[in-house]
C-alpha cells in the first residue's frame, strides 16, 4: 500500500492500481469519513476561544473584568449600538441549526449537528477572518414534533449577542418560515447558507460555464433535480440574474413543479416554491428524462447518489452539457461518470473532485461584508453580487472546464468578494456602517491574513500537533479494505 | 503627572501626593473604568474563535467539513455522548445572562452584559483552560416583562451544544426558578455563578480569616447584609460548612430575615430565602447596629458603596472583626475605612485591594473540573470542596490579614482546585467520567499552561497587540481630573 502524505495531496494516487473510477471514489469517500472521525477525536473537535486583548499584568484583569468592565455595560445600555464596538459581537456569527437535515445525513438529533456547524465556525474563521459560534438546538415541541417557532424565539432572544446569524440544515417548510420571519424581525442579517449561500456560489459557477460554452443565461435551458431550500433558491437567484423561468423544469420526489402542484399552493410556508411551480414549466413537462432531452444545464440538489441521476439520462442533453450534481457527500452522479456519459463541464460540492461549488466560498465572504458594513440584512442583490464578484476573480486568473470557480485556497478571492458584497450593501440601503471599497477590501484582507497567520503560528508553535501518522495509514487501509 | 506603566503595577503610586485615600480609591475606579471602555474599543471585544485542529493542505477542509465530517454528524446521531469527544463541546461552557442584574450596574438591556460575559470567557480560557460563549439574551416577554421561564426554554434548547452552562447575572426571583429548574431537567451542570460561585470563594477566604482570628465557624457570630441570591448560597454553604444558622442574622432592604418574614413565605421562588427566614435569627433581632455589636463576621453583598456600611458599625463589632464587603464595583466600605474602625480583616471583590474574594478564583476551576469528568451537576459538596483547596492551598504558602486566599496569578491554585472538584463530582455519583486525581490535575495543568502560554504566544508574534500608550495615560488624566 501507498502511503498518503499528512498534506493528503497524493490522496488521487495512493489507491491500487486495478481500482475502477468509482472504486476509487468510493474509496476516498470512506478514507475521509475514517479520517474525519479519528482526527475530530484526536483533536477533540476543531474550535476554540482565545484572547483577542492583552494582559500585560494581572491588574488587566480589573480592566477586562470588574470593576473595569463595568464601564462597558452602562455604554452599552446608554447605546445598544456600542456593543458592535465594545465586543466581539461586531465580527460575530451565531451557527445555528436544529440538526433536522445535516449536509446528506438527515436528521440527525441536536447535538449530531456540532460536527457540521463547528466546521462553519473553523471555515469562517481561517477563510473570511469571522469568528463563528455552533448552536446546535433542540427544536422538538412537547409532541416530539419540530417546531419552526422555537427557533425563531431562540434566535430573537440572543441575536444581541451577534453580528448576523447563520441558518444551517434546517428541514423544509420549517427552514422557510425560520427564515422569512427573522428577516423580518431581526435587526441583523439572518443568511440562510443551503439557501442564499448555495445559490450564490451556484450561480458563480454557472456565470463562467456558460462563457466557456458561450452560452447566454438569457437563453439557455435548465433542468433542477431537488426542490428544496437550495435549489429553489438557486431558481429564484439564478431567474434574478437573467435566466428565463420558462425555460426551467424542476423536480422533486413528487415530480415536476407546475401550476398543477396544489402542495405547494396550498401551505404557506411553501409560498417561495409555488411561485417558482406558477412561472417555471409552462409545458408542464412530466417526465426527468423528457425534460433532459437537449437540455443545457443540469442542476441537481437533491439525494446523495452516486445513482440518483443515470449516465443514460446525461446522454439526453444538448451539446456541450453543463451539469452540476452538489448533493453532499455524495454527487447524484460521479463526474467521471457524468464525463463519460457526454458532460462538458461537471461541477460538484466536494473539494475532491474539480469545480467545487460549494457554499465554503461564499459565506465567510458574504458573512464578512455584510458585517463590516454592519449590515440589516442580506438581500438577494448581494448574494448575486458575491456571485458575479467570485466568477470575475476566476475569469480574471484564468478558466477552463475543470477550473471555473475559485478553490477555497485562493485566499485572495475573499477579501474582494467581502468588498463587493459590503459595497452592494450600501447601495441596497441596509448598511449601518458607510465606508469606501478600497476600506472595505484592506479591513477584509486584513483580518483574513490575520486569521490564516494565526492559524500557520499555532502549528509551528506547537499549539496545534500534527495527527499521529498512524491515524492517517490506518484511515486509507481500512478504506481500501472496504472497497476491495 | 506620574505615568502608569503598561502592566500597571504603579496604579496605586501614580496619583497626586495630597489625594486622600477616598480620592485615590474614587480615581482608581474612575481610571480602570475609562481605560476598560478605550481598551474594549482598541481591540473590538477581548475573546475570539481559533483553529484547534490543523490545515496541512486545503484537502483537509474534506476533513473537517463535507464529506468526511458526515461521519461526525451519524456517529453522534447513534451515540450522543460522542459529541463530547468529537466536537469541542467536551470543554465549552455557554454563559448565559438576561443582563437584568449586571454586576453592581443592574438591568443594562440585553446586549450590556456582553462585556462582562465575554470577560467571564476571558477568564474561563486564561484561568481555567476552558472555553466559554457568551450568550446575553432577552427574556422578556410580550408585555415586556423579565420571565424566567424565557430562559429556561433557551437553555433547555441548546443545552447540548455544551458541556456546562454558567448562568450570570439574573435578576431574583427569576434566576432561582431559572436555575432550580434547569438544575432538574438539564444533563449537564449549570451552575449559577452568583449563587455558588460566590458562596465557594466566600467560603474559601472565611476559613482562612478564622484560622488567622483562632476562632472556629461553628462558634461566631455572623452578620450578612443583602439577602440576594449570592449571600443566601453564602449562608446556605456556610451552614452546611459547619456555620450554627442561630448565631446568623441576615439583613435585606425590607429588614432583618426572620420567621415574621411573610414575603418570602408566601412565594415559592422564594423557598431557599424562607428556609433561612426559618433557620438564622431565632431571636428575631430586627436592627443592623444591634446585631452588629460583638459579631465576629460580616459579610455585605449588597448595594455598591462606599458608604452602605457605616464606619460606626464596624466599631460595634467583637475582637479581630472580619469584614467582607463584595458588592462590585465598588465595596460597601473601602477596605481602609474599615480598617479605620477596626476592622481586622478586610476583603472585596476587586483586584485593586488586598483580599480579593472574587468568583474569578472559583468558576474556572470548578467548572474546569465538571467538566472533565463530564459532570451531570455541580453539587453544593462539590462547592465546598473548591472552598477547602482554595483555603488549604494559600494556607499552604502562607497566609496573613492581607493574604488570606490565592490570587489570579497562582496559577498552580487552578489544576489543583478542578481535581478536588473533580474528585468529589465522583464522590457524590454525579460524575460520568471516572479518572484519577492525579489524571485530573495533569489534565487540568497542561490545558491551562496551553491557555496562558497561547496568550503569551499571541502578544510576542504579534496577534494582540499593546494598546497605545496614550490610552493609559489620557485615562489616568482624565481620573484625576474629575476626583480633584
Amino acid at each position: 500500500m501507498k502511503a498518503i502524505n499528512l498534506d493528503l495531496k497524493n490522496l488521487n494516487e495512493v489507491f491500487p492500481d486495478d481500482f475502477t473510477q468509482e472504486q476509487i471514489a468510493k474509496a476516498k469517500t470512506l478514507f475521509l469519513k475514517k479520517l474525519a472521525e479519528d482526527s475530530h477525536r484526536f483533536y477533540g473537535g476543531k474550535i476554540q476561544t482565545a484572547p483577542k486583548a492583552g494582559v500585560f499584568g494581572f491588574n488587566w484583569f480589573n480592566v477586562w473584568y470588574t470593576p473595569g468592565v463595568s464601564k462597558i455595560s452602562t455604554t452599552i445600555r446608554d447605546n445598544n449600538d456600542m456593543s458592535f464596538e465594545l465586543s466581539n459581537r461586531g465580527n460575530l456569527v451565531g451557527v445555528v441549526s436544529d440538526s433536522t437535515r445535516v449536509l446528506g445525513d438527515g436528521n440527525v438529533t441536536p447535538p449530531g449537528g456540532l460536527g457540521v456547524m463547528e466546521g462553519k465556525a473553523f471555515l469562517m474563521k481561517y477563510l473570511g477572518g469571522v469568528d463563528a459560534v455552533a448552536l446546535c438546538v433542540d427544536s422538538k415541541d412537547e409532541n416530539g414534533k419540530n417546531d419552526p417557532q422555537k427557533i425563531i424565539d431562540f434566535v430573537k432572544m440572543c441575536q444581541h449577542s451577534f453580528g448576523a446569524i447563520n441558518l444551517e440544515d434546517i428541514s423544509q417548510p420549517n427552514c422557510y418560515k425560520v427564515l422569512d420571519t427573522l428577516r423580518e424581525e431581526c435587526d441583523i442579517p439572518v443568511w440562510h447558507d443551503d439557501a442564499q449561500g448555495t445559490a450564490c456560489v451556484t450561480l458563480a459557477g454557472l456565470i463562467n460555464a456558460l462563457k466557456l460554452v458561450n452560452k447566454k443565461i438569457e437563453n439557455v435551458r435548465i433542468v433542477m433535480l431537488g426542490a428544496g431550500a437550495a435549489n429553489t433558491s438557486v431558481a429564484r437567484i439564478s431567474i434574478a440574474a437573467g435566466a428565463d423561468p420558462a425555460n426551467i423544469v424542476m423536480f422533486d420526489v413528487h415530480g415536476a413543479l407546475d401550476r398543477d402542484r396544489r402542495d405547494f399552493q396550498q401551505d404557506p410556508m411553501y409560498h417561495r416554491t409555488w411561485k417558482l411551480c406558477e412561472t417555471t414549466n409552462p409545458k408542464k413537462i412530466q417526465d426527468f428524462d423528457t425534460a433532459m432531452k437537449g437540455a443545457d444545464i443540469l442542476i441537481a440538489l437533491s439525494k446523495p447518489g452516486p445513482d440518483t441521476v443515470k449516465p443514460a439520462s446525461i446522454k439526453l442533453m444538448g451539446t456541450k452539457p453543463i451539469v452540476f450534481t452538489c448533493a453532499n457527500p455524495v454527487p447524484e452522479i460521479y463526474p467521471y461518470a457524468a464525463k463519460e456519459a457526454g458532460a462538458y463541464i461537471t461541477a460538484t460540492g466536494r473539494g475532491d473532485f474539480p469545480n467545487q461549488v460549494n457554499n465554503s466560498l461564499g459565506f465567510p465572504g458574504i458573512l464578512k461584508g455584510a458585517l463590516m458594513v454592519r449590515a440589516r440584512k442580506v438581500t438577494d442583490e448581494m448574494a448575486i453580487a458575491a456571485a458575479k464578484s467570485l466568477a470575475d476573480y476566476a475569469e480574471a486568473r484564468g478558466i477552463d472546464p475543470n477550473n471555473i470557480v475559485p478553490t477555497m485556497d485562493e485566499a485572495a478571492v475573499f477579501p474582494t468578494e467581502s468588498a463587493d458584497v459590503a459595497m452592494q450593501a450600501i447601495k441596497d440601503g441596509v448598511a449601518r456602517n458607510i465606508i469606501t471599497r478600497d476600506e472595505a477590501f484592506e479591513w477584509a484582507k486584513k483580518d483574513i491574513e490575520y486569521s490564516r497567520s494565526m492559524a500557520k503560528t499555532l502549528v509551528d508553535e506547537g499549539y496545534i500537533n500534527e495527527p499521529p501518522n498512524a491515524i492517517l495509514q490506518d484511515a486509507l487501509k481500512w478504506a481500501i479494505d472496504q472497497v476491495s
